[in-house]
């Protein structure tokens, strides 16, 4: 850390201290060549990125003992030979993701690291050879390329539409050059520099600065594809432009990228500044775990590069070790089969399967303290990279004692400093519970303060959209984002969180909701029966306060843990409040009476209540509204306290949709119009099962009888759940005063409640 | 064969024989009651009917090693176990099906019968004691117990509201009292039989001759019913009544049952006319395999008991075997994951995983010529029947050659002579197609001709919606058939077949659907690149024929094998058609321009019409029409041969749908107004991957520039397939003399074709 502030104080430090680490390993070099570890420096020889002498030997000596290792090696042979039997091809740049040459270069890219790979492991020349020839294609294409032709880009590339995309290459690239660079002679090397590597790493950076050099996943991979360029190619200039962002650049601070975000705000740059900003303390990026996983293959690989070459600036120890926190976090942002809740813009079905997280788990294993956890996803993922610390994880798996990865409840906090909301996530036995209250998440943000997702076992039961947007499905506007996209799944009515007067949080306005973040009131998962998360958010709608409180309680009087919603509404005006649920599955009951329209019409004209298609609308019956639905062969019900001028609505997505981008999903949301201070109070169960096989419906009813909010105060706010047997269930929450060890007392009803700490449950 | 024939002549007969059957058995009784295998007289040895005393000595000496029998014996030991513990509960008969008492003494049928054999398997007396106690209960309540309280069916019963159920309770508790049929004292014996089981068998036949008295399932199982109990006491009366039906009982020919069906149309009556009538000769059953598997066993068992007690009668000889090819039959009408295809009323997720295939395919082996293929469907279903038929599956699996049940493309002929249409089921690698030209299904029965349905990998890709209804949970409906069953699921327009003005196949009537069948054009599966069936109907619409001729075909131009669907229209009027796809999956991409409704309305007021909404409608652009879709991570393309006239449309299933009974899937749809004789051509092709995980999309076009209808008279169809590399694919159907030897020669703009059997493709 102490260097590192140093070197941000003084930069010509780290070219001085770059410079004498070349020297000095210059000399080791010829010293010891085949002795140093990984831990030393190994910075003048090759491979140094991800392998290193050193770990090719020992990965060499065990080929054929160490199963998963064995068998990942043996599918990437199989890929690459089928590969180089296709032959090359190079093609002429033209498309946009989705499209042919777009595809090739991508699939080009990922070939040439692993037949680098393959040539370190194997000792094998044709793959060295393999890599040599369509590296030299590169360069010959190269050195007369122009921008790509596409121009929807804000930072168009050469290779790719955008310079993203240029940039993964040249991080995949790094590596199979380093890999096969002892193979090259040094005029081969120095016609690849100069025609390929130099001008690459120059495009990506000096010359679109608005791309490389600000605070962003974009940035990050530019900065890692500069840096490991440089790292391979000892070139301390391309290694501190990649550290510490392009030297003297103004960037517009009001300028905007193809998604809407600001290009650079407060004019940081660079891999480190890209590490200190999105991540929160406890690893949590700020845009959400899609684009986590994204970012998290430039971090790691990058990272794992300096590591090896650079270990004095102890990067994995940087911002408090946050890289290796964040791999903790993004694993446990994934549901029970592992797939990523998709907070913000994020693509349903991502999972810590793809190839970003089986690097950075093992990479995360070997560099951080070998936490037997990450074996078991290790051992699900069913594969490795195949470097050395893919290897350390596949040899471990065999040799050392495999725990599994326990998911239990976590507050991730969001913010660099952690203090700018953050997400909770509840879990109680097979209830999973997704409270999101953080930062706007960047540009790829969704204005959606206190929403909430809910998870069966994996499966969704109340969703997050997620986002519109097929990726790399060309049929789909390319593969990009669809305009559904800002004018549905963004806007606030898109999620299972409170909309006002039909407009989104913060007006929908990125240069407002940017601005903001909800506040934890608190987190407590120490009882095993109440895992409870709180937060407040006092600027999505200024004048209207919302504290919204989610719980899964375990309760002996019900089959499986239920979850508590307490919404919390404090406004100076009168408002029209839209509370929805997005329900999966399918209607099958309800107290209340209801009609359903002879034609679908919209919801509303604006702000993603133009998608939304009215299937039903009734009124709340009395004071509890049940309504239940089947999904996945099993029961849900949702009872929530409900006055008669509460207005229900069963909703369908899809309006307003000429192109069939959005899926037709329902919708459950409850309507209080007209109303200042109010509270919403509802229960959502998962109960019984049933079976088609068998056709047995086991426990298809509520449990619950009633809802009702007992005491509703500044101070305190109580609810009383009745169950079918007649017995009562009291929660009484703190809306203050919420620490721990704060003792309370509330006389509700004339029965006096005494308790520690910030909720009370009986 | 021949006795039987006798029987039925000469009724007394049977009775006589089975008397002398008693009489020698108890002979022999005396002479070796150890040492009688299954295949010998035991009938009045007790057990007798699904364990004999042979078979309980040979469990018993093998328990402990045989690993499928041994867990299913732990498995339903410790589900027993739990239910003695809890207590034995026989309510006052009361609810629907779905409600309390239905579920208990569903439950309780379940658990005397598991009880009892557990009794003989383990030698445990507090099974036998637990058995008897239940029984007396009952005995104790039935004595004076008024018909079911809930008045809608046909035929109520008493401890259900309906017969149908009360049988299934007899059919199992027979078997129940069998295995402790010794452990009682004559006293007990007889106080049960006068009591419960005699009074029981005669209220659910005697007195309930509508329900008893025809050839339906709901028979079947009233049938099984009184033959096991008669079997059980030895009481030929009953088990004559069983086989023959009651004898000299007229029924109102013109009555209908509860779905609608005649209730009996042609007098005939019993356990064997219910074996000849409703099963073809190549073992399909005529309503439908979910329908199927719900007879199955009450044929199978009851069948097993005759065997064991009558092995004269040769049951499973009976009309050459039908009960066995049964068994295969059904096997064979399931996807690749063993669930049933939904047929008429079917509902989806049944599968070969369901107890009463368990049953089927342990007896099959067992009575059948132990078939290694079933050993395999048998180990997937990971559990046997606790009977002489379960041992020996489970002791095979173990010590026998265990082979694949291979599923191929087979014609299953519908009709009691085989000469009522049929169903084909084309299969060609991961592509499985149900083509339905059968009879109409009894009372069950939708109106479909020409209809199928496309499944890949076990998932659906143009779906048959199934019935609209949901077993057995009791808030929809009381788990019955909901109203949407007949004007959403049953009507023509719900299915991926011909709908002509709007108006369903027969109109919808029963009366006269149920007099026809579709013919059988032809089926070849002997090509393993062409799979095809062809079939011709012309009754549905009169002055209309439809002939529709379906192809799976495997080409190496084409990544996988595609479906060609060829549907010839001959009128005698102008009328408007409508031919609808019920894809799954989501829109991607169309060829054509279409406009997508602000409203959604329905698309007309009747006949299934106004289920659906209107989401998209276009024009085709040109003579050659294209749909893609994505689903279950695969892309699907449509193309058609159009006009200009033919209008297309997007629909969405649930209009008028006032209680959510009706999914919300999508459909799209050919509509060609206007028009007496044309021809709808379409190639269905499946292509490519997309994962989540990767995002990678692959092959995610179609492979097809033009599809044309190159000749068409009325001994002739040519369709010729452009791919995009150009080649074309040329199929010749021959309308007529569809011989496999005749020889054909055509020829089109100067080519002459020449080739043998009713089609050409190349």
């Amino acid at each position: 850390m102490l260097f590192i502030n140093l070197v941000k104080k003084y930069p010509f430090l780290a070219v001085l201290t770059t410079v004498l680490l070349l020297l000095v390993s210059c000399k080791e070099d010829t010293k010891t060549p085949s002795t140093v570890s990984s831990s030393e420096t190994t910075s003048n020889q090759h491979p140094s990125l991800i392998l290193t002498k050193a770990g090719v030997e020992k990965i060499r000596a065990n080929l054929g003992n160490i199963p998963v290792f064995d068998k990942t090696l043996e599918a990437v042979k199989a890929e690459i030979d089928a590969e180089i039997e296709l032959g090359i091809e190079v093609p002429i740049p033209k498309d946009y993701s989705g499209g042919y040459t777009h595809a090739r270069h991508k699939k080009n890219w990922l070939t040439l690291q692993k037949a680098g790979v393959l040539y370190q492991i194997l000792d094998d020349e044709k793959y060295a050879m393999y890599v040599k020839d369509m590296l030299f294609q590169y360069e010959a294409m190269y050195k007369t390329l122009p921008v790509h032709p596409k121009t929807r880009s804000y930072a168009r590339g050469k290779l790719f539409w955008q310079c993203l995309n240029d940039s993964n290459w040249l991080v995949y690239v790094s590596q199979a050059y380093d890999c096969v660079y002892d193979y090259l002679s040094e005029e081969e090397r120095s016609k690849l520099e100069n025609n390929l590597f130099r001008p690459f790493a120059d495009f990506i950076s000096i010359e679109n600065p608005q791309f490389y050099n600000r605070v962003h996943n974009h940035s990050t991979w530019g900065n890692a594809a500069v840096g490991m360029i440089g790292l391979v190619m000892k070139d301390s200039v391309l290694v501190n432009r990649a550290l510490y962002g392009i030297e003297g650049v103004a960037i517009d601070k009001t300028a905007k990228d193809d998604d809407g975000g600001f290009i650079n705000k407060d004019g940081k740059a660079g891999f480190l500044a890209n590490i200190e900003k999105p991540f929160s303390p406890d690893g949590y990026y700020t845009e959400g775990p899609y684009y986590q996983r994204y970012a998290m293959y430039p971090f790691l690989i990058f990272a794992e590069g300096l590591q090896n070459v650079q270990p004095d600036l102890k990067i994995f120890e940087y911002k408090e070790g946050v890289l290796l926190k964040s791999v903790n976090a993004l694993l446990n942002l994934s549901d029970a089969d592992g797939e990523f809740f998709p907070l913000n813009d994020g693509q349903k079905g991502m999972s810590y399967y793809s190839r970003e997280l089986v690097t950075a788990v093992d990479i995360a294993y070997q560099h951080g303290n070998q936490d037997p956890g990450l074996l078991s996803i290790a051992k699900l993922q069913d594969q490795v990279v195949l470097d050395d610390s893919g290897f350390s994880v596949a040899y471990d798996i065999e040799n050392s004692t495999i725990e599994p990865f326990e998911k239990k409840s976590i507050n991730l906090s969001d913010g660099s400093n952690g203090n700018e909301g953050g997400v909770g996530i509840l879990r109680n036995e097979p209830i999973e519970l997704v409270f999101k209250y953080a930062a706007h998440g960047s540009s790829h943000g969704h204005y959606d303060k206190l929403s909430f997702s809910l998870y069966e076992k994996g499966e969704e039961v109340l969703q997050d959209y997620g986002l519109a947007r097929f990726v790399n499905i060309e049929q789909k506007g390319g593969g990009n984002y669809l305009k559904e996209n800002t004018t549905w799944a963004k806007q606030t009515i898109a999620h299972n969180t409170l909309t006002v007067n039909e407009t989104s949080h913060f007006k929908g306005k990125y240069e407002i909701g940017s601005k903001h973040h909800s506040e934890l009131s608190f987190f407590d998962s120490d009882n095993a029966n109440v895992q409870i998360a709180s937060a407040k958010e006092d600027n999505a709608y200024p004048g209207t306060k919302m504290h919204r409180t989610m719980a899964i309680i375990k309760d002996a009087s019900f089959e499986k843990p239920f979850v508590l919603d307490i919404l919390k509404i404090t406004s100076e005006t009168k408002n029209q409040y839209d509370l929805p649920y997005y329900y999966m599955g399918q209607v099958l009951d309800t107290n209340f009476e209801y009609t359903t329209p002879k034609t679908l019409q919209a919801l509303g004209a604006k702000e993603g209540y133009q998608h939304l298609f009215v299937e039903g609308k009734g009124k709340a019956s009395g004071a509890t509204t049940r309504f239940s639905w089947l999904s996945n062969r099993k029961f849900y019900t949702l009872t929530a306290a409900t006055s008669k001028t509460d207005q229900l609505y069963f909703t369908r997505i899809g309006a307003n949709d000429p192109d069939f981008n959005l899926r037709r999903d329902a919708g459950f949301m409850l309507r209080r119009p007209n109303t200042k201070n109010t509270v919403f109070v509802s229960v959502i169960e998962s109960h019984g099962s049933y079976s088609p096989v068998s056709e047995f419906a086991l426990n298809s009813k509520s449990n619950i009888s009633e809802v009702k909010v007992l005491h509703d105060t500044e101070d305190y706010l109580a609810v009383n759940i009745t169950d079918i047997s007649g017995k009562t269930h009291l929660f009484i929450l703190a809306n203050k005063n919420v620490l721990k060890e704060t003792k309370h007392s509330l006389i509700i009803n004339n029965n006096e409640y005494q308790w520690t700490g910030p909720y009370y449950y009986n």
